[in-house]
């Protein structure tokens, strides 16, 4: 998507040397844009562990990239394999529980064996993590080619003015490769010239919303407000939302989503309104083995600083401040469980499905 | 209530000098503890104005010792009555929507037209400013006593367990004369001996509940737990709520209420995970005018800075840092409205009732 009028993915290979890695440092967001590049699978490990990149999406194609270049690594050394596979371990627990981590790590393994020489090998990685960046890309546009057909329906009723839509936490391009997948209907409606407004959750404790979905949508010229997370059931209240889209983390094979914290309360205000309730995601975010989300997906707790602290920029510098007393305790749950049934639709790469178990495995019978 | 062991209420006259009054300057907590004196009308003005003071009683109690204040003023001056009319009218304009204020005000102009002399006036505006504190700590005492009983059958069940309270904003002793509508119940279950914690809402956009809720429970000594608002709705999902108490601002007399924003997004979670939902406040807060709050009450729309900074501490001093991009909108509505069918009870001065026309007006005949 569009920074300072440039189309930018949030991971590339650098223009003038392919052994080069490029990611946003998004760390630095809002306030400076800052571009990394990453020369050794050590710096790639060091980019996914303190979140220079984060995202299910972009972790993976972090991860495809930083096998990339494990292979020129392992080039220079007595045992390719041995490295090879040292450099797989490694990235796999810069940040243990992300799921696609894992599997563009296995992914790549598995075609890098299938090289019969060291160039073929590193040739096929190379394409390989290209390949995971261009299907996160891909299936995140098909995300937006269908989920812009709801925001078109509910564009007939408004009569030209703007479709409000409400989103929380950042689940945009910076969380993938290009385009999101709760921002790719958005970014597909401006494309089209619908007249769309997004409410823009700031989602505490860290922010996500405020720092990178509100700059994500200032750079693409998406007219959109900021709202802190309080907000939203006054404004539905009100009918000034149209339509709920977030992403997801986790999502059952009976349609309950796992999402940042606080997507819970947004569902149930929207289901108390009427007003539609979206989940969107890429295939990979399903998890095919649980059935019951808040009884089975365990909540991470994370550290209560981020609670009593916050960061922001003051006299141009990123300073943080403790909003709490010293002595106060705090607890940091990083998700919630929205249940199926507060759940209007799930947008998918191969279209919308209800959130029930029968209509999902409809739409991926590969999983029955 | 306790600070630093010893006993404070919000606002009283300073000990060596009855002619100067003493308050809790607000803007510093949670970090600094600062006892302001107020010397003149003018001072007193200045302080609600500013925030030194908040809260409807408090904001109340503080008018009354205002015009106390004016009424030694007027007394040097060529005309008492109009000198007294004048800070009366500056007095009011002070917070416009603050209906505590307007009353506190009318009530000392009523009682001081009584005085035979201008010393008697000023002792009737002495006695009526004491009197309207004591009144207000009154009406939340017995708010606790009467909350205090839902907590001792919860605790019943819990089995010595703690009984687990969340709280939005700041309905505490801070924004009354002392012990608070919301935190009266908990006092009072502290001092009964009963095992409490309480879940401490930030509330964001100005952080009542991080700053002052939390720095009353700590140095009153209430084990409690600062959370995001985001995370009230997976608590109560995994029972860690047993129970939700918030003030109000406004209330109709068929019971909806109207609170800080983000209140109503608590009671949906409440209701969904049948978790008790309950309003405390002193009977001054009805509306008897209003019957829909949703419709009906005028929802105040704030400076959009409150929700693109934030102040807090850093290197011993406070700072505000910039949480969005420099120019992405913000909105900030500072109240929602919960509709009755989602509130258990009202505790009030005169006891429990249902959220109900019916219930209320048995409960306040006086206002049928």
């Amino acid at each position: 998507m569009k920074v300072n009028g440039k189309h930018y993915r949030t991971i590339w290979l650098k223009e003038d040397d392919d052994k080069i890695i490029s990611i946003i440092d998004q760390r630095h967001l809002p306030h400076q844009f800052i571009i990394e590049d990453l020369h050794s699978v050590n710096e790639v490990v060091c980019a996914i562990k303190d979140m220079h990149v984060r995202g299910a999406g972009l972790i993976g194609a972090t991860a495809g990239y930083g096998m990339y270049l494990a292979a020129i690594e392992a080039a220079k050394k007595n045992s390719f394999n041995e490295y090879l596979h040292e450099s797989a371990c490694i990235l796999k627990s810069s940040r243990p529980t992300a799921v696609n981590l894992e599997w563009a790590v296995n992914r790549q393994l598995a075609v890098i064996a299938k090289g019969n020489s060291i160039n073929e090998k590193i040739k096929i990685a190379k394409e390989t993590a290209i390949t995971i960046a261009n299907e996160d890309a891909a299936y995140c546009k098909q995300i937006g080619l269908y989920g812009v057909r709801i925001i078109e329906q509910i564009t007939k009723k408004k009569k030209g003015e703007a479709v409000n839509i409400l989103t929380h936490c950042n689940a945009g391009w910076l969380a993938f490769v290009d385009h999101g997948s709760a921002t790719a209907p958005i970014y597909e409606a401006l494309e089209r010239g619908i007249n769309i407004h997004v409410w823009v959750d700031e989602t505490r404790p860290r922010n996500q919303g405020a720092s990178l979905t509100a700059w994500e949508l200032i750079n693409h010229g998406v007219p959109h407000t900021v709202i802190t997370d309080n907000a939203g059931g006054h404004l539905m209240q009100h009918r000034l939302v149209d339509i709920v889209i977030t992403g997801a983390d986790r999502v059952t094979r009976t349609g309950d989503a796992a999402n940042k914290i606080g997507t819970y309360l947004k569902a149930l205000a929207a289901c108390d309104n009427n007003i539609p309730f979206y989940v969107a995601l890429p295939s990979s975010t399903f998890d095919w083995n649980i059935r019951n989300g808040v009884k089975e997906i365990n909540i991470e707790e994370r550290s209560s600083d981020e609670v009593k602290y916050i960061e922001g920029l003051c006299e141009n510098e990123i300073k943080k401040v403790l909003l709490t007393p010293l002595n106060s305790p705090a607890v940091n749950y990083g998700f919630d469980v929205t249940p199926a049934r507060l759940i209007t639709g799930l947008i998918t790469e191969r279209g919308v499905c209800n959130a029930s178990e029968k209509d999902i495995l409809t739409m991926f019978p590969e999983n029955k």
